[in-house]
């Protein structure tokens, strides 16, 4: 399993149109018209706001049953109906990343079920987190989401259900954008 | 926590000289004379020949009992008597990485006992894990171990032993840099 990285650019152009920019907590993000995600460390973007960098690797937290069932459900991402989608940056306290990894993964898991509850909406829901935490980011991960219009509203229960989560207690920002494919 | 970044830079000059550079897996590391350790990014050193950056953060294996136990037991790096040191940069295969955290934490520690293994070496040997993985480096960890003249074949004794483990199966490039503090 290599090691890929992506750039997240916010600014004038780009594959996805921003519908809405909310500030769940913490800081907010500059207002950007569009979104473009390229692969690679890319320094910067015509006209770009703001520029997150993620880094797809391995699996931090789940197990093997979970990587089994989470293999066999999970969507790949550019579906031709997938023309909503969702950018969460997330960054959590420094209490968090205090906790030894099996205090972690037990408010994450046994705790709050984060990917128990996120089998659920699969395969309606594609996702592909990023971890920027070692690269110096302003954000800890990043999470993006693809789904047709459709499961917008099965989206919202989604994120609605994870919010309300022990895990969330640690998080101290958080941003959602949305967003639709252009043509 | 924070995330704090790290540049050991191989070269002309430095406050470690490299006393062996040995290949114990995969490809050799050029020989330098002189190491030295950057707290930060740094792009480039004088005269240097490698340059390996890793990122010391949060505990990716430990539980509570010996996060408890090693907070307890481990030695300031920079003590006075610790005129030796290793520079241990490792990489594990595609094949451990594609492993769920729960196979990788059991290999680690209820096989290999990589944690209470090194407890035994506690105070002796001072020690620094950087994490490189997702900066894109050659190495996924460079190992930065301090201590005294007396305690060298102890801490042969600790990588030998590490090396006879099951978690050591998945090491497909290990360099192991020995170095005496200059002045």
């Amino acid at each position: 399993m290599g090691i890929r990285v992506f750039t997240f650019i916010g600014g004038a152009e780009g594959l996805w149109r921003v519908t809405r920019n909310s500030v769940i907590a913490g800081e907010p993000l500059n207002d950007i018209p569009y979104l473009d995600i390229r692969e690679g460390d890319l320094r910067e973007g015509m006209g770009s706001q703001w520029r997150l960098r993620g880094v797809v690797g391995h699996l931090r937290y789940t197990c093997r049953d979970e990587k089994d069932q989470l293999a066999s459900r999970q969507p790949p991402l550019g579906r031709p109906e997938s023309t909503r989608a969702a950018l969460i940056p997330i960054r959590k306290s420094a209490a968090w990343w205090e906790l030894p990894q099996d205090e972690r993964r037990a408010i994450l898991e046994e705790q709050s079920e984060h990917i128990r509850i996120g089998l659920k909406f699969l395969p309606a829901v594609a996702r592909r987190l990023h971890h920027s935490r070692d690269l110096g980011e302003p954000f800890d991960f990043l999470t993006w989401f693809e789904y047709s219009p459709g499961d917008e509203s099965a989206f919202d229960d989604l994120v609605r259900l994870l919010r309300k989560t022990e895990e969330w207690k640690y998080v101290e920002r958080e941003i959602d954008i949305r967003l639709t494919r252009v043509g």
